[in-house]
């Protein structure tokens, strides 16, 4: 009742600017039981979704990472209709999950708008605390001195992942599909950044993330990561301006610099202090909520100086992975990252809108031919990378190539920008999109390919004996 | 830019009811990075308050759950103003976290309104999930065989403290204070329900929740609560109609009671198929991700019948903890607890306005009197309740009545419907808040000298022996 008088009361049209905001926030406190149902919900089905994908993948012996992300698309957008999100310009009629809601708690047509985007807000959120997790996690599974170790050669793997195919898809869609320069180049720059995310967790899986070659991957993909954010800021200057802003693109790259090896270098006092603080406290969470402060708030300032929050965790996984207390951390995170990474990888997939691929819809076709293009620039732009790695024999290179190739939720975050400010029309949107899915749903493979092996992935419970073993 | 303009159209009055839910998606979208800072931060101060309070409690000898409790009174509307949420009439003008997020981002007025919206929506939806999983641990750690044991005595305190508070509220405030019939009843319904998770932490903490008081007065929280969320239906509906709903209240009784027996019944026959399934999956989270699929899926069916969530949670973790996984379990469900649970109690503390209490201002005198009223109720209805325990000869009385006390959040649930739909005046709204507070605050170091011992809390990190050597 109260709920439709707000609603009317905002259509009308007589609403001034300073009535609405109150009046929401009662609406908000009022639905808040029916977001929390809708929440629960779709947990539910991610979880099980996760699950069964990843018994699948294991089964058919790809890497579980893999299963989820199928599951994602299942779950998602493209089939099943249970997890969407209001950004893909579905309503809430269009979502399993809103039915379901629906159907119990007869709501007004906008109030189930508004408990569709509340709730899609929350596990959006859940999902990015699901990859700051994991790559906290990846960050304690690192040994910076691994890192440090193949330093230059990172550098010159990630200089080379972008400057190829950034030049060669701006050139491609320029000179063979008379592009205009400005979608052009931002599509180019959609083609930079490896997902450290996807390509992080096939490793772990492969049990290769501290091989010579996973060091030199992870290390690409983290450069790789400030890279594409300096290149993503400096298109989407140029997009809005016509010229690029000087001033923006030397702070993003001090700062970026700045942020990564300060926190390494202060990282060392940072341990002795935290180590010094868990052995006072007495109560529960001692070790992992103080590390969890750390992470989040190097997450935070990562965001707050406009580079991703997800380096930031990284980084802070790196400085607490030299305190005395790394072993028993790295088991507390495990439950903590098995419970929110999985929200992470299923929404990806769920996100992900699988139409696009067909052929039959006239629409796509021009789309389709783009797509092609973007992929084979974005395959064999990151594959030349294997082959720039120096004083290293017997690498191997192709690993390292393939390794670069998923581009994962950056990707989704170039097309997610393009789109919402107009740059790119339709077919390259679509393009870029269809380029996203298939390097992320093939890299795994491939790459477990290209090391040639069928290692078993470790079995869940136990503990981590691989880093025990190389770091001890 | 495109955010001010959209601000614009809706403020304007021009805006049709089909045209702004479209564009506020893809504001939310451009505000997403945003709104994750703010949630990242203010997960921080609530960790870091948390812990600063639960380890300033444990020195001087209070339970850590109090700390963290006035931590978030510290860090919430009453003094710092971190952790705010617009249901308590501030903007994001008044909340800490967002004066930072602004001066990092500069947003327009409306659009930091709608990331702290957002926030705050996240971070009541993680403060949910944090009782949930609360619940869910704490019917992890209860034996349901000990449960049945005192399943009588339960009934019959539960029974007495939802009688006699509410009989004593509403008849003294109709005949001492002239209060109106309606608002009287409704002030003494919200004395009725005492609050599960507070009273469990308590106990826990003090090494008595299995002891024949804690099954008892947790048993009765139970059965309390569920009597409260009846009482609560039927006075709403009394104040929305001026008659009682009979099938409502019929519905609302069969519901609850076929909800958490058949769930107790069926939990033999869920256990071995659980147990079955945990064997045989080879993923990571084998047996967390099971868990947190039944948990969250009881609390989401408990949710759709109208009943609170965390019912649903309490009753699939004293499901669970006749599994045979359920050893390492709880080792599991620990971390996860210790990230999620500090959330909830921050929140409570957050929320709680200790401004009301203010003598110096003259509107809260008359509030004062009738509070000073509601509060000696409150506590001398629950302390009546030790004496009706029967057939049980040396049990401590004292301790049943003070673990009773407590109301918690089920107390400001009542508050908050009853001034949302304005059956209760600002006086009497003020008057169950400060009730609410200083029950919650007076009951755990009234419980812990009801016990008259000095147990200290099992420091973190060790294997619950307790309940190994208890249930073993």
């Amino acid at each position: 009742m109260f709920l439709n008088h707000t609603i009317t009361a905002l259509s009308s049209g007589m609403a001034s600017l300073v009535a609405p905001i109150p009046l929401l926030a009662t609406v908000e406190a009022e639905n808040a039981p029916i977001v929390l149902s809708g929440v629960l919900l779709t947990l539910v089905v991610i979880y099980l979704a996760s699950k069964l994908g990843a018994e699948a993948a294991i089964k058919f012996d790809f890497p579980p990472v893999l299963g989820e992300l199928v599951a994602g698309v299942i779950v998602g957008v493209s089939a099943l209709h249970l997890v969407v999100f209001p950004e893909s310009g579905l309503s809430a009629s269009n979502s399993g999950i809103m039915t379901v809601v629906q159907s119990i708690n007869h709501l007004s047509p906008a109030a189930l708008t508004s408990v569709f985007e509340s709730q899609s807000e929350v596990i959006s959120v859940l999902a990015e605390l699901g990859v700051i997790v994991l790559l906290f996690e990846i960050g304690l599974e690192s040994d910076l001195r691994q890192l440090k170790e193949v330093g230059v050669q990172a550098v010159v793997v990630a200089c080379v992942g972008v400057a190829v195919p950034f030049a060669a898809g701006t050139a491609g869609l320029m000179i063979i599909f008379h592009t205009a320069a400005i979608p052009a180049i931002f599509a180019g720059a959609a083609l930079t950044a490896t997902s450290i995310g996807i390509t992080s967790k096939v490793l772990s899986e492969l049990g290769r993330l501290k091989s010579k070659e996973g060091q030199i991957i992870v290390g690409a993909a983290v450069i790789d990561d400030v890279l594409g954010i300096i290149v993503l800021a400096v298109v989407a200057s140029l997009a809005k301006t016509g010229e690029i802003d000087v001033v923006n693109v030397i702070y993003l790259i001090v700062s970026a610099s700045v942020f990564l090896l300060g926190s390494i270098l202060l990282g060392g006092i940072f341990n002795d202090s935290f180590t010094a603080v868990v052995e006072k406290l007495k109560t529960r969470g001692n070790i992992v909520i103080p590390a969890f402060i750390y992470a989040l708030f190097m997450a935070f300032l990562a965001n707050a100086i406009h580079l991703e929050a997800i380096l930031g965790a990284f980084a802070a996984g790196l400085v607490l992975d030299e305190s005395d207390a790394r072993n028993e951390l790295d088991e507390l995170v495990k439950p903590i990252a098995d419970m929110v990474v999985p929200i992470f990888f299923v929404a990806v997939g769920a996100r992900a809108d699988l139409g696009v691929l067909n052929p039959t819809v006239p629409d796509n076709r021009a789309g389709l031919l783009i797509a092609v293009f973007l992929i084979v620039v974005a395959i064999l732009g990151k594959l030349v990378t294997g082959w720039v790695v120096f004083g290293l024999p017997g690498i191997n290179r192709l690993a390292i190539g393939v390794g670069m190739i998923p581009r994962g939720e950056v990707g989704l975050v170039f097309a997610g920008i393009g789109s919402a400010s107009g740059v790119l029309d339709k077919p390259l949107e679509v393009s870029i999109i269809i380029m996203v899915i298939l390097t992320t749903f093939l890299a795994p493979p491939f790459l477990r390919i290209a090391f040639g092996d069928t290692v078993e992935p470790p079995a869940s419970g136990e503990p981590s004996s691989e880093k025990t073993v190389i770091s001890g």
